[in-house]
């Protein structure tokens, strides 16, 4: 049975792709155009009330009836779980492996988002707000170079989906004014990740979607106006 | 066995205590003041290298052997899963449990922290973030309104991980310019959790340390300022 992948090539959307890839699950794409205000549509709210991409609707769920499920770390969970990859199975693995996808679910990922707000979508240019975030998006690279001088990868020895949820946010650093020469060990691990042919393909994904250059007034609108803050 | 709970009385560190008391798991405090600069302790960094509370360390963890975990969420459902209660067992609603455990993670926590920082810590005051904030803390509060409205808890008919990683984010809503009169399911479910006696012996757990008033330069350089920064 096919899984739905309610998406779009974004850091979150990437960690869906890969791990999709990586346990060889069939999926076909649906294409949230989240700079067009699809997100606000009907039928993806009826799947997540928080309207933010990734979110998967699984026609096998448990017991056999169609799962709805968003947030990118639970999806991670449960397909994991599901396929029985890419999450360690003995319990304290577990544990690490789940201390770092959230890690990456309350640091990193609305860390650097911030970042990326006050640097590139902002109007306004704010030195505090951009100052701030860039340290802590340093910051946070500094603790996963503590872990990865210790460890292969995020949860231990072996690949899992904390490394997934990781990776999207660690490639294309320049975007972030970081530059891995300074994180040796950051730079050993997203190496060996980008080497992955499905990571490869997952990044593919609606990459012919990705948005490029200046952002429109509709999208900005779309992405941090007013619609997003209607009651509904 | 005892468990160490690394801890203060912050909304993550209630998480912890809430837990632990509804689990009914022994543990000892450990205070880490985070005002006076503790987290930056050796011993604290050996736990977590990202320097937040909280952080365990379950002295009979599995295998039998010592296990350290940090990041509020993770531990939430390492202690669940250790004494089987707080989360559901059927697939699906475990499902909805993480998710909503990670909604809480990855969009409450951060954007209501960022919210305080902006309102209540920063130096300067800026509009533009306060408002982002502001708004979003509302739209967040929303989004719960619309989950609650549908079913008695997050996860579904029965209190879970979910609700204590939530709630201690929604109590106070005065500190954060939200009326709960606006939002009445998230209210009703408030109010049901706000009288559980575990919830009430967890929100006394250090709360003589809690931090009042304005917060000194000290206090301030150990929680925002270039101390957090430097590489380790």
């Amino acid at each position: 049975m096919t899984i739905e992948a309610w998406t779009w090539p974004t850091p979150n959307g990437h960690k869906l792709h890969i791990a999709l890839e990586e346990m060889e699950l069939p999926y076909k794409v649906v294409p949230v155009n989240i700079g067009a205000g699809e997100q606000f549509n009907p039928d993806f709210l009826a799947i997540n009330p928080n309207h933010r991409i990734p979110a998967i609707v699984d026609p096998d769920g448990p017991g056999r009836a169609p799962l709805r499920l968003f947030e990118s770390g639970a999806i991670l969970i449960y397909l994991a779980e599901k396929s029985g990859r890419l999450i360690p199975q003995d319990p304290a693995g577990r544990a690490a492996c789940l201390q770092w996808l959230m890690f990456q679910m309350g640091g990193v990922g609305p860390m650097f988002g911030q970042f990326g707000h006050f640097t590139s979508y902002a109007a306004e240019k704010i030195p505090y707000a951009i100052e701030r975030y860039g340290k802590e998006v340093r910051r946070l690279h500094g603790v996963l170079e503590t872990r990865l001088s210790e460890a292969a990868f995020l949860a231990g020895e072996d690949y899992s989906i904390a490394d997934i949820a990781t990776f999207p946010w660690i490639r294309l650093p320049e975007r972030r004014g970081i530059d891995l020469v300074e994180f040796p060990a950051v730079r050993r691990w997203h190496d060996a990740i980008a080497a992955r042919p499905a990571v490869q393909r997952g990044l593919a994904v609606l990459s012919d979607r990705q948005r490029q250059g200046p952002m429109s007034d509709k999208e900005r609108e779309n992405l941090f106006g007013a619609m997003q803050f209607a009651r509904r």
